[in-house]
């Protein structure tokens, strides 16, 4: 077991230093990796099948939500990026500008999509005219660039990948709907998929996305109590569609401003997955998002049978689970059971000679490390079982981190004691002042994540002037 | 039927102009749109879903192949571009280059990918140490950008979305099967998803990718008998691994270049579905990548009982096809069914209150506009079968015009004659020389397609030199 060792001390301790260790894993586990364009990374098989299943479940639950898919161009001319003022503001000091094409100088820049609410406002007025072309209710997946000066790979990366759902609605009351609705959806992907709890709310107006009415979030905390936007959704009203003149006929005859929403989440998620569930010994994979499920792992291979039988149960577990065999000889089963144990594979499946000869095998999960031992003949149902059962746990183990990493305070000497503590949520009263957010931000870096939209009354007063205040935010610092 | 032939006359005749019959199909069809960005179209949710059927189908065939997906950064800095001489010589003049980003200049400009051999190797150089990486056989499904003059939706746009792959080998010859076996997936993509038979061969020297030892196309013949690109497929051999030093440890501890190959298809493929299969009422979708394979219409829907029993059968159909059910009221059912025609749904279901009190329907199909009458409990049989018809309906009509629009010559006035007189393919044996490509082409209009795998014997000289010629070459105009 020196091999066993030797190998896990490369990803350095979680406790000691988890910018480090998300890094160490990112590379190591296979993730992505960096790359000469600075600022963006390159994801590698492993990481971007993970973002296929997410995908794959989210545009399910999409299609029958009534989206329906499209793709617009990558470039935007600024004269549009510029038809909504805070929207500008917001965005243009973080993209990037085409100004040379087909080996001329463009006489207007094009920008790269920082985000397309402009590129789908513009279009939306071209194509809507009557009342029966509403709602539309379109999405994209694609890639998008924000100029960010630090980074780190998924979390905050200059070009990442993303859904981004626009549409636009013949009401505010349907618009509203719908950016719940949306909402709403993330939180089933984050939490039965990513299995990791999410805290729903609205984002405090200094908060909100550039031009939105009103931003909604779904907020994860990772695994040292900082928190990570998961997921957003924004209810515009008539903020764009007045100055890119989206109108229609009402059911009267009469002309009418359409209200409109945007909402997103993007690989991101692949980092809130590692951040919240890894640990020393690497990336830890809920099994509905898992690339690999199980691996079978066969114990000296070179004696008669194994590879063998190890080949037929590969066969059998592959039409209902994603499986893999590792049959590479030129690595030692020490060091196959951390590679994939540092992969975050939720299940080990061992089997030497012996258990062969007696029908049997080993289930080692990833999430506990217990072991088990299955009739070959109920391995299918077992490991069905099991995965289930891990997926319940790694949710049940965030969930349980969530509950006791959010403390509550009703003055800032408690705040900054628990912040400082042991970072992690805080619940407390807010007056509505943008001063007292900037305050405590000062004080303890942490930020208001939301007005969650399970209130609790904690106090009357505002925790930083002590004003009268109805409204309790999470507060929590951020990746 | 007055309604009825109104509309159809919105669409341009074929015949007449066959350029503006097209972009008259991609609008009124809803498959897309032009936007602001100048060259740049918007894919509309009815042509995204093509795409999305294209995908789901190849995507399947590549994980079976072995192939990964990943995702790599869209932006490759101007030096990285600069390693392979032929490859820039190609592509600078047609790049779009990013000069600002984070409101600064840049120090180094970032072109955005055109193609991306490069920033796949510079990242194998980094990733390759031993034998035992290879192979490494990578796709991305992403958008490219390059800067064309003449632009026309789907087939030539100055963005488009594709999938790249690239793939690196410990042996030229392993490379060259790579290349031959993602060709034969295009072929049946193209033959079995979108009904359009394929001329598969290689491309000559003066035709190859820039920086490819060799290229492999799988050609179609459109409408009018032009060629279509559809699809190709590279051998690098070392031309890339050498300046960017992809090298490997080999079994016998040498080290060794790799072998390299590529392989895209892009949305290119919807303008060739549209360009094929289309005619005078508008757009033809094979079923097998129809996003609706089948309509229903009730007719006297407001008559008791009508649109319940088409519910039911929506409802019914919908676990097995991609089935849609029609009951605006605010259009009358001659609009309707030319609406669908247009939009090219496979069969039509028609149903009135008569019909349904004799438990049946009419089943009208697209390619040939035959109605035949079935029994309701037959109705998921029948469709099925239908569409299996259809499909191969569909593509031995493409087949015919093919082989009818396919001729020979042996000499120059032949040529000239026949790409005049019935513009298609042309069987020619070619001496190899560039000089006679551009005579050819000079004289005609006509580029060499391919010298295709099936090679026949036409003559024993070259068809425009008259000099000693081995090769048979198949020649056409393209879009």
């Amino acid at each position: 077991m020196g091999d066993n060792k030797e190998f896990v001390k490369e990803i350095t301790n979680i406790e000691d230093d988890i910018a480090k260790w998300y890094t160490d894993i990112v590379k190591k586990a296979d993730l992505a990796d960096y790359t000469d364009t600075k600022g963006c990374i390159a994801i590698k098989p492993y990481g971007y099948a993970i973002w296929e299943n997410i995908q794959k479940y989210m545009d399910g639950l999409f299609k029958k939500a009534g989206v329906e898919n499209v793709y617009f161009p990558v470039l935007i001319p600024e004269s549009l990026l510029q038809k909504e003022k805070d929207h500008v503001e917001g965005f243009a000091p973080e993209v990037a500008w085409v100004t040379q094409g087909g080996g001329e100088e463009l006489e207007e820049r094009l920008c790269i999509r920082p985000t397309s609410e402009t590129m789908f406002s513009n279009l939306y007025s071209k194509w809507l005219s009557s009342w029966r072309d509403l709602p539309m209710v379109y999405n994209q997946w694609c890639n998008v660039l924000r100029w960010e000066k630090e980074t780190r790979p998924f979390l905050r990366s200059r070009e990442f990948l993303w859904q981004e759902g626009h549409t636009i609605h013949a009401t505010a009351e349907e618009a509203k709907q719908r950016t719940i609705q949306m909402l709403e959806i993330y939180e089933r992907v984050i939490e039965d998929l990513l299995a990791i709890p999410v805290v729903k709310g609205e984002k405090t107006p200094s908060e909100k996305f550039a031009g939105a009415e009103s931003t909604y979030t779904v907020e994860t905390m990772m695994h040292d109590g900082r928190a990570l936007q998961s997921g957003t959704s924004h209810y515009f009203g008539q903020n764009f569609t007045k100055p890119f003149e989206i109108k229609f006929q009402n059911k009267e005859g009469k002309e009418e401003y359409a209200y409109q929403t945007s909402w997103g989440v993007s690989t991101r998620l692949i980092g809130g997955v590692i951040m919240a569930h890894g640990d020393n010994r690497g990336l830890k994979l809920p099994p509905r998002v898992a690339p690999i499920q199980a691996v079978i792992i066969p114990i000296a291979a070179h004696k008669e049978g194994v590879t063998e039988k190890a080949q037929e149960i590969y066969n059998n577990l592959l039409e209902k689970y994603r499986v893999k065999l590792d049959l590479r000889d030129s690595y030692s089963t020490g060091y196959k059971f951390n590679d994939w144990e540092m992969r975050g594979v939720p299940v080990r499946i061992e089997m030497g000679p012996r258990d062969i000869e007696n029908g049997v095998c080993i289930l080692v999960r990833r999430d506990t490390l217990e072991k088990k031992e299955v009739k070959l003949e109920n391995l299918s149902e077992e490991l069905g079982k099991l995965l289930e059962d891990i997926q319940a746990n790694m949710f049940a183990e965030c969930k349980k981190r969530l509950e006791e990493k959010t403390t509550i305070a009703t003055n800032l000497e408690q705040f900054t004691k628990s912040m400082n503590e042991h970072q992690g949520f805080i619940k407390a009263m807010w007056c509505g002042d943008e001063a007292c957010e900037d305050k405590i931000k000062e004080l303890t870096g942490a930020k208001s994540r939301c007005i969650p939209f399970n209130q609790e009354h904690i106090s009357d007063t505002c925790v930083c002037c002590g004003k009268k205040a109805d409204k309790m935010v999470i507060w929590g610092r951020q990746y």
